[in-house]
């Protein structure tokens, strides 16, 4: 996403919300290091998270964008930002022992005369303990404050230009799911699929390209997909084996993540019981999620269809996307589970996960919704149910 | 990578050179949260960092895994380790506003009488402020000590099991360049040849198949490779333009980067020069990369070349890889940079990294290279000379 995917004033609107909330946490100056708050405020987009970099925001200007010198020139590039305000620490300081770059960080907030109470991401992966050490040291006297989820939060009703992108992302997890049900066969190499189906997301359709998804392919069979988080591994699809691919379509770092499940075989009875209940809770949690329903309410409508079938599912079943940068889509602020009490609004988005792991198999059928007056509309239109091949 | 990767006098060994980094460092207990470093030790492999997780060290035992309840089904799966030390936090704890992991891992290190000091790694994409925050809470009279880089300088010096996979890696970096020149067009999407370049990774060649890479393709042109790291945008390859590709084959996690430029018609004479002047600092830094030779000194054959061509060139020139995740596929100790006086050692590895960057134009040739007795080996045989097409 260079800033040019939004118009100036979604620009100003998004920083309105967040000084606006700022403002509430009584915080003055704010450090955002989530690369996803960061693309948000200002456009900047790359793969340079690895080193640290921020967005200073304060009550007043533009924000400020600071990283490597060495990727300043992809600031200009991105961002909205007036050159003035893009600002880099030292080149030879990278991933060095001696030198840290938030030293640089210190003297830039003393030189802009930027104060406390400072606002940082506590608890965000590009945001180390090392990070607020070096705050600490280097401002004894300033106030930090937890902003973890400030930005994200600002992130969760998605404006129409956000939405146009997450309809191309969808359009996109359509394509990847059509490649892969088109592709599969029984003693196919599940790398040569895997494969197919991330290209088929990047080339893309119907002139639509797409980006590198924030999670890599999500691909585990028979018992190994037991456990939710395997990406693939080196062996062939086996008859008899359920495999499910967690994937996502994405559009100038817009998702829509979607999961189905590939059955070499004859799907046995048990796992066709599963298949019927998640689907069944898919669309009850689905159509409920109208304005004023809580995350807990829509959590709940999966539950009860998976208890009337005898099971007890007790991971939550849900969580807001968008934009997003590696590790993760999620949002990382409300939760689709009991004691959620969050209202939903228009336009906030979600990715419903109805999936059941047992200890010998696991399937996924998932779905991401957007929030609408008549109840959620998903985003990609995918057939659930689980695909049978060989 | 499963653990089965690797012999177990293997990871007796690893864990044996970790101990006595511990030691050295006075850490009675070291928590673990850099994935590489995790799978290093114990073999876990999966897409799971965006949750706490760690393998925790003590002088005694074997390690512990910990991680969320839903991904102690991968940790059996991919671990050497027996299922009393697979340790496991509620999963209704997940980005839960009113709890954290690491109020688990406190009751964890109690329970198991795990003593300080501890160390930490402080400056890890994967230990945020807030986790130093709940422990130095929840033990309040523990001693903690930094151990970032502890175990990833232990990983410096490859095995031959290591490199064997870094030698399959080079075999999909092989590949995916020669898809990338057979596939480079004018007026050809760049989208559809980073997905071509990308599933020719992952697809593989002569019966090996690939993993995500840590790094998705950084793949710039024209003007935009004046920056670093941008990725891919939605325009076609246009003449009179360099791109570069930084890509990967990445096999069981271990990664072999190799960066080439292409050229869209004729190559300009200014790009000429520097071309030759890239490969020719390319072939004198890995002749010299000799067992006890300095980093400083591999690096300033670099600058040497690019002195003499009359270019000033600041950032570092190279830097450690093998296993790793994302966001980096660095190892982040040592580099290729002056004031770095390591000496090289036997079976150590690095991305030689000669790019020159322009206010109008960048070029990459970037090779990985093994340290052996009679210098540098590059892993991977690409042609290092720009390729024209068009």
């Amino acid at each position: 996403m260079p800033a040019s995917d939004f118009s100036p004033a979604e620009y100003a609107t998004r920083l309105a919300r967040v000084r606006a909330r700022m403002d509430r946490a009584g915080i003055a100056t704010l450090i955002v290091t989530d690369p996803s708050n960061m693309a948000w405020i200002t456009g900047y987009d790359g793969w340079s998270f690895y080193v640290d970099q921020a967005v200073i925001v304060s009550a007043k200007g533009e924000p400020i964008w600071w990283g490597r010198t060495q990727d300043k020139a992809g600031a200009a590039q991105t961002t909205w930002l007036a050159p003035d305000n893009l600002t880099d620490w030292p080149e030879a300081w990278v991933q060095h022992p001696d030198h840290h770059p938030y030293d640089h960080m210190v003297e830039l907030l003393q030189d802009r005369e930027l104060d406390g109470p400072i606002g940082v991401e506590m608890d965000n992966y590009y945001f180390s303990a090392r990070c607020l050490e070096q705050l600490r040291a280097g401002l004894p006297r300033a106030e930090f404050l937890d902003a973890t989820g400030l930005v994200n939060w600002c992130r969760a009703v998605k404006s129409d230009a956000e939405l146009g992108l997450m309809r191309q992302a969808a359009r996109l997890s359509e394509h990847m799911h059509q490649v892969l049900r088109e592709n599969a066969r029984i003693e196919g190499s599940k790398a040569a699929l895997v494969a197919e189906v991330q290209a088929a997301g990047v080339r893309g359709v119907d002139g639509i390209t797409g980006d590198y998804p924030a999670i890599a392919p999500i691909a585990p069979s028979g018992v190994e997909a037991s456990a939710s988080h395997i990406t693939w591994v080196e062996r062939p699809l086996a008859q008899g084996e359920a495999t499910y691919f967690e994937i996502s379509g994405c559009k100038s770092r817009y998702h829509c993540p979607t999961s189905r499940t590939l059955f070499a075989g004859k799907v046995p009875a048990d796992i066709a019981r599963a298949e019927a209940v998640v689907i069944e809770a898919s669309a009850e949690a689905i159509a409920a999620a109208k304005p004023g329903a809580t995350c807990e309410e829509v959590a709940e409508h999966v539950y009860a269809a998976f208890r009337r079938a005898g099971i007890e599912k007790g991971n939550r079943t849900g969580y807001p996307v968008g934009l997003s940068y590696p590790p993760d889509w999620g949002e990382r602020t409300m939760s689709l589970r009991p004691g959620d009490t969050t209202p939903l609004e228009v336009g906030m988005t979600f990715h419903l996960m109805p999936g059941l792991w047992t200890p010998d198999w696991g399937i996924a059928i998932t779905d991401t919704f957007v929030v609408t007056d008549l109840g959620g509309e998903r985003l990609a239109n995918v057939p659930q149910e689980i695909h049978q091949f060989g």
